[in-house]
């Protein structure tokens, strides 16, 4: 499993994610499911990636041919007159590729190729936006109402998010808010492990923005953690019991 | 889907459970799920079922049939000498035995039979018990680590169980955190429903305590609702932020 988690806040894109792949409990590795492109001062994206990790590896060397430097010709072209829908169309598309190839080539597996991706950004002249790309190459967009988008295991991390987003929060707020996620989720599904990477991108910049990585023994997730637990027992002594005799 | 929950405290043995029965989302229904039995002051025994409908109400049948005081006969055979482990035992084969009836007998069905139980109860001479049973017929019983039992939609409502159980809790604070964990879950998924009823056994007492329901515009449920979210969201605030320059 993983836990990726995006949120879009009025002053900009905030993700974070695990760092656990397993194949099966006795076979556990740490990678980065975080990854960042950007094209001069034009094109700004991250994307937060859960499921096969051959799948998102192969999409994001793919993705990574087309930003990069060396291959100067091929982005211009690429990045001409696009737009953020433009480039997540692309994105849906080539990772429904994938999948369709390693579903068909070679040897079958029991193991499903499938992926999700979250796809946050900006393109110059727009307005930063935030996506949920699904196998099957389509997505859908954020909005006021569903301002973030979670991957992989997302149940239990879901309740503090509903209760305590708010789009005014500040950047340093939002991590505090997505490390409460995370830490419900660590609690009670082994395969989401620490460490967990964490990258901010402020609006109208078009470089990436603070980013980290919490390890195990990182003192203020520590403290959130355990203060989260303090202030939930205090709260919940706080609030008026129940008159069992009344009803 | 459904959500239910068997608490064990000090004091005694807590359970709640929602009403909502669906198949497919057009057709929703409100049934209760929460059974209880007792045979005179020596057996007292409560279940919560989730999963098929048709499968938890044919176990539900079959017990009272044996409970039931007209059956005066069968129920002093059933009860002689018969610890909690061996009733439990008796009802995880009648489960199993229902299933398995269902899935070869008449038309296949696409959806299946199974279904969970949580049974909490007390036999005279033995201290009050909770456990688990699987579809298969076989169960597991609550610890002092892990001291209650969720079935159907366990995964929203969990968190907070975790965070705030106490086994010194009182019973009006157990009932607060069950409507809190209760609360977390039917924001989150449409299949769990309002009404909620609720059911308290205290230690040695071989009776039903106190019971109920809590309706949709329930006053007490409406406060702990709002002043949760209120709660937590301060609490939020209070905490310390990471402080970016540092990292």
């Amino acid at each position: 499993m993983t836990y990726c988690l995006g949120i879009k806040i009025n002053k900009g894109l905030l993700f974070m994610s695990d760092t656990r792949t397993n194949a099966g409990v006795d076979n556990i590795s740490t990678f980065k499911k975080i990854f960042t492109f950007n094209y001069k001062e034009k094109v700004y994206i991250t994307i937060l990636a859960s499921g096969n990790l051959a799948t998102t590896q192969f999409l994001v060397n793919s993705l990574n041919d087309i930003f990069r430097e060396k291959n100067k010709d091929k982005s211009k072209v690429f990045f001409q007159n696009l737009s953020l829908f433009d480039l997540v169309k692309k994105v849906g598309k080539e990772l429904k590729k994938i999948i369709a190839q390693n579903a068909e080539i070679g040897q079958k597996a029991d193991t499903s190729f499938h992926a999700n991706l979250i796809l946050g950004g900006q393109v110059k002249g727009e307005e930063p936006k935030l996506f949920l790309i699904y196998p099957q190459g389509n997505f859908i967009e954020s909005s006021t109402d569903a301002p973030f988008f979670q991957i992989g295991e997302t149940k239990y991390g879901k309740p503090i998010l509903v209760r305590a987003y708010d789009p005014f929060l500040s950047f340093e707020e939002t991590i505090k808010l997505m490390l409460l996620s995370f830490d419900s989720t660590l609690k009670a599904n082994l395969s989401v492990g620490l460490p967990l990477d964490f990258q901010i991108y402020e609006n109208n910049t078009f470089i990436q923005g603070p980013s980290g990585r919490f390890e195990s023994g990182d003192q203020y997730l520590a403290d959130v953690s355990s203060g989260w637990s303090h202030a939930l027992k205090n709260a919940f002594k706080a609030m008026p019991n129940l008159t069992l005799e009344k009803r």
